[in-house]
């Protein structure tokens, strides 16, 4: 009896050895192809270099949605659609702030009004700054030292957490909700210190919501280089600032997400590796989410190229308007239940085209134990934390309907320097941070195709 | 006595974990104050912008002498002094590398000297173009197909190594060897590609030396880009080269190396942290060494600022000479044993100011479990990976008196796209991943201050 358990574990312990090792290998295999002939790296030159940034409702939101169809069909997808959504179109226009000291003249400071914000609708809109540092100063501050003047909020991103995606989640309700919280006592409009990680001039912009309670007024960020000579100037003297802007919300339009897919041996249960193709209306939106787009197509072009025979259907889906509302995640939820589509699991790329360092995951227990089984065959790819718990926006609708959910999860530390900026350039990207990253997507995705 | 074991069991557990919590809490405080208050990234900004590039023997190597020695004092440190180092003056000068064509037109090519590389003594020497991928091409090609001639070794940067340090190594032997080999087979000079991880044209230079049985003849490099270009000429025609420069080694000079230190309270053994404080003499040697020389001061400032009451000294090493001759460390080993110093611990930052990932080791087995032991107080940094088995080229000689040395891990993918390159600047680093590396190895020192 003894002899046969030994044997028994001796075979199992092999079987697992020779598993291990085969996966091992096509690891490799997915390395080497992707770091020496990734396309994710010029079709993001491409992408943000011949389209640029692409806001929902834009010209070049539209030619990004024929952009990646094509790209999906030249990297073998055997069916490319487009699925419809309804997008809200926001625009910004011409805005300007200006600052008067004591010495009475107006200089400009550099700003972008927060996405989603109505503006001046072109007047002069002026007040007096009072500054606060945090919520709780201004809950404390009575409505009659706000009504009539401008709220700066000056709450500074804080660098002490090492996931800055954490700073930024500390930070994000002063961008979501300055505007009505100034409304509610009276202000004027909003001025926000930018939620980014850097000390520069750089304003960031990003989305911000009403409260229905209070009069849409505007909202704006300046950089935090300007939020510290702000608040210099403010210990020695009364301050005003004007603001003149265009931006508003002008409705709803219809338009797409692209979806690619490399359709599976054995079943008709989907795999989804994706990225959303909107990004904020400046700079490039290269690492946010171009990155994440390029990223899991080459996944897709990867499985076709080294001829991985996929059980189940490999699918791509560069999800439309992402930043403003989420139009196309909660579209693609709702078709997927209307087709009664079975999902195995879903991973999307959406914090920057940086080294990836892990996959965050939205799941039950076993599977989350049985990811991090594999933690050794990521270890040399330098993925090594498989601790985070949360996935993709895009993703939550899937995620409501129980589908497995995760997050590819690259080194956080340069993302909030950029993020939402004119600087979200393709030059920030570097090449083999952007393709390892579509390396541990395609590995996974080949482990969950073949385990699950 | 199992109630007496249990007993005992807890109490050490309880011990345990009350030292793991102390420690983490003290891993906390370090990196709160190096991420809030570090000065090492304007530190590093003073270095590369003010004073720049820093061959050992130039000018602004001096300057930067009297920079480290005055960054060291106003960090805290309890005596700053000068290391006398006998270093090597190479010096560039003005150096050209033309091409002609099928269409007889000369035309410059991109390029720079290897570092210690002899020069033309400012005459054209020209010669058709031998192009080898490899050495072991290189070795079945007959003398009289070099003779007269300029070999170009077009050996590629492999892309397949996840760590690109592993690129680098594999491809070095072309840099240092080039001249040599050509000047064997009686070719004129050698031309070699870049060894870097970007496509671009970008040259690297880097140092090289000769082989004495040989004739000294120059070799240079040319940018990635520079060099695929010439390839697909040499597919179809005769290519010929001309090369003028002045470069060459211009004898010794006295110099130094910068240290300061903190003095311990318990006894006279010593704590070494470094970097190299030379650099190449093109960009301004940010990553290579300036991040290490600025981290380095960062552990000691945060130790005085911290008030950790290090019981053995610890001293901040900026090394004289790593580049082309490694003077400085040489000199620093011989000092040590003249002294009669005891070298608890050597650590140096010398792979770029990126996002630590791990620390590397050559130290008993003993030892490097024991901080091993520790990884999960390093997890939530970030910091993972204790595999490597190399330390600091400047720490070699205190290795070889068998002091425990170690190197820190940074991300390595961006560091061979600009490692010894007019690219090497200011802007290509990030405050946080920089600083973050100061925390990491502050973390480390403050462990094996206490418990070694």
């Amino acid at each position: 009896m003894k002899n046969i358990l030994c044997t028994a574990v001796l075979i199992s312990s092999m079987m697992a050895y020779g598993q291990q090792n085969e996966d091992s290998l096509q690891f490799a295999k997915i390395s080497t192809e992707i770091l020496n002939n990734g396309k994710a790296y010029t079709e993001l030159r491409d992408l943000t270099q011949n389209i640029g940034h692409r806001l929902s409702g834009s010209a070049s939101y539209e030619k990004a949605v024929q952009w990646a169809a094509k790209e999906l069909r030249e990297a073998g997808a055997d069916k490319v659609w487009l699925q419809e959504v309804m997008i809200p179109v926001w625009e910004r226009g011409k805005e300007s702030l200006q600052i008067r000291t004591r010495d009475g003249k107006w200089k400009p400071i550099k700003m972008l009004s927060l996405g989603n914000s109505e503006g001046t609708g072109g007047k002069d809109i002026s007040g007096e700054v009072v500054m606060v540092h945090s919520l709780e100063e201004y809950e404390k501050l009575p409505a009659d030292q706000v009504k009539g003047k401008v709220v700066f909020f000056n709450y500074p991103f804080s660098q002490s957490f090492v996931e800055t995606f954490r700073g930024y989640s500390d930070a994000a309700k002063y961008r979501v909700n300055a505007a009505s919280l100034t409304a509610k006592k009276g202000g004027k409009f909003a001025v926000i210190r930018s939620l980014s990680s850097a000390f520069d001039n750089v304003p960031h912009t990003g989305g911000m919501r009403y409260d229905e309670q209070y009069p849409k007024i505007p909202a704006v960020a300046i950089g935090t280089a300007a939020a510290d000579e702000l608040a210099e100037l403010l210990k020695s003297q009364k301050i005003t600032l004007k603001l003149n802007s265009h931006c508003g919300m002008k409705g709803e339009k219809l338009s797409h997400s692209v979806i690619g897919e490399i359709t599976g041996h054995q079943d008709h249960e989907v795999i989804v590796a994706g990225g959303h193709l909107d990004s904020w209306d400046v700079g490039e939106g290269a690492h946010d989410d171009g990155a994440g787009i390029v990223q899991s197509i080459e996944i897709l072009r990867t499985f076709k190229k080294l001829g991985i025979n996929n059980r189940h259907t490999i699918r791509v889906v560069c999800f439309a308007n992402e930043e403003n509302g989420v139009k196309g995640g909660i579209a693609y939820g709702k078709a997927a239940k209307e087709n009664n589509e079975k999902h195995l699991f879903a991973i999307e790329s959406d914090a920057g085209g940086f080294a990836p360092r892990g996959i965050s995951m939205e799941m039950d227990a076993q599977k989350i134990n049985q990811i991090k089984s594999w933690a050794n065959l990521f270890f040399p790819y330098g993925v090594y934390n498989f601790e985070g718990r949360f996935s993709g926006t895009d993703l939550y609708p899937l995620h409501d309907m129980g589908v497995p959910t995760a997050e590819l999860v690259p080194d956080s530390q340069r993302y909030f320097d950029i993020h939402h900026t004119e600087e979200d350039t393709f030059d920030k990207v570097n090449r083999r941070e952007l393709l390892l990253g579509a390396v541990t997507m395609t590995q996974l995705i080949y482990m969950i195709d073949k385990n699950w």
